[in-house]
């Protein structure tokens, strides 16, 4: 087991995230409407040295730098800021996410607020998921007149409008619902609770891996965004309770 | 000067809040789209009978009691979650917000998120604003495309239809907009420089008083919703680093 080993280093890169975040400091543009900062790829750079070196074998796929193959069939998928435009604006909700791949199936899971220290754990031996040292699950909510949910937009009014023509039905009636563009940690409080959906037809590869294991361990259930059958792989999702119905 | 006092009750109140925030907790609604918690009753009363304690003459503005006069010009305005409905879905994106108010004016300003120990603070005889021990700016972008601006909306397709009727320029064309449902941090976000603009239409009265100041004295300027000229007592508003053509 790798846990320990990567928690480590998690926590370690963590330590350098929080000292961004609390520094003053601008963006570049990676395309219109997609902020990147420098700890991006700070973070990157530092997770990727750190695994090859405790793990030389391994590959990786990460935001910044895609598909790095190596000789071994376990693969790293890592978002170095899973929300980078709130840790831009000034919002600590954001996360360093990292997901163990084996022969194509998620096997390890971890997701990282570094600013409210929340570290979101599962692997597919203990078949649970812990929020610290906490085991968490899903709510009990079975209607849509209870349901709190997310949504994965930001100010662009295309996107909303995609989100309110598809999803009309469960934006209006629902208690509330708000927009979150960050996914892994949204993914996450779903499996603790806090909220029984999030949807999400922007969410990638690397900002859903981690979180889709912990949402499936804490009893939750995921949809590709057309309602196929889930794979983390298919750009998108639908992440929620698995008791509301969708 | 109370600064040093309100200070240390706004942080103990902190204190409680953190832990509202770790412990699992679900909402009540006020009204249709408006979720509070337990914790945003608690607070306010903490904070209540903390200051009167200190100032038994003086007068509250409050959330959740609204106005309670007493004999003293001196009132304290008082938003015991700015951002309510983040601290319920798992978002340590909220804050404690205290406006001194005497004859009127705002004198004295305290906005505290107590999960990342921010504690932005300003008054109206330094007229300096802070971030925990340093002093705080706004930005100095001043052109559209690069602005980074936030507005007042959830997933309320006629809220955002009204932004977006009234701020199509701003929104297709800045660099990148985000919903922010939580005014007080919002607009101290501005006041340090990490946005250039916070539209709300809803900002209450005591989700902006604090927070106006502390953009003041930053170097920020405020219009109301309407482009009139700003009062904190008017729901709504414009935050903007000032240099931004708005």
């Amino acid at each position: 087991m790798s846990e320990s080993i990567i928690k480590s280093i998690i926590k370690n890169a963590g330590s350098i995230l929080r000292y961004g975040y609390y520094e003053s400091q601008r963006f570049k543009e990676k395309e219109k409407g997609h902020l990147l900062s420098e700890y991006d790829e700070i973070i990157d750079n530092y997770l990727i040295k750190e695994i090859k070196n405790k793990f030389p074998l391994c590959s990786f796929y990460t935001e910044e730098k895609k598909e790095m193959i190596n000789k071994s069939d376990t693969k790293w998928i890592i978002d170095p800021i899973d929300g980078s435009a709130y840790f831009i604006f000034g919002e600590p909700y954001f996360s360093i996410s990292a997901a163990k791949e084996e022969n194509g199936v998620i096997t390890e899971a971890h997701v990282y607020n570094p600013i409210s220290d929340e570290y979101f754990y599962s692997d597919n031996e203990i078949n649970i998921s812990f929020l610290n040292e906490n085991e968490i699950t899903v709510s009990d909510v079975n209607n849509l007149e209870e349901t709190l949910a997310a949504f994965g937009f930001s100010a662009n009014i295309n996107a909303i409008n995609k989100y309110y023509n598809e999803w009309k039905n469960i934006i209006d009636r629902c208690k509330k619902g708000i927009a979150w563009i960050c996914p892994a940690l949204s993914i996450c409080n779903v499996a603790r609770g806090r909220l029984e959906l999030f949807i999400d037809f922007g969410a990638s590869y690397e900002g859903q891996s981690a979180a889709s294991l912990i949402l499936k361990n804490a009893g939750g259930k995921m949809l590709n965004y057309d309602r196929s059958d889930y794979s983390h792989k298919i750009k998108g999702g639908i992440f929620y309770n698995g008791k509301i119905e969708i």
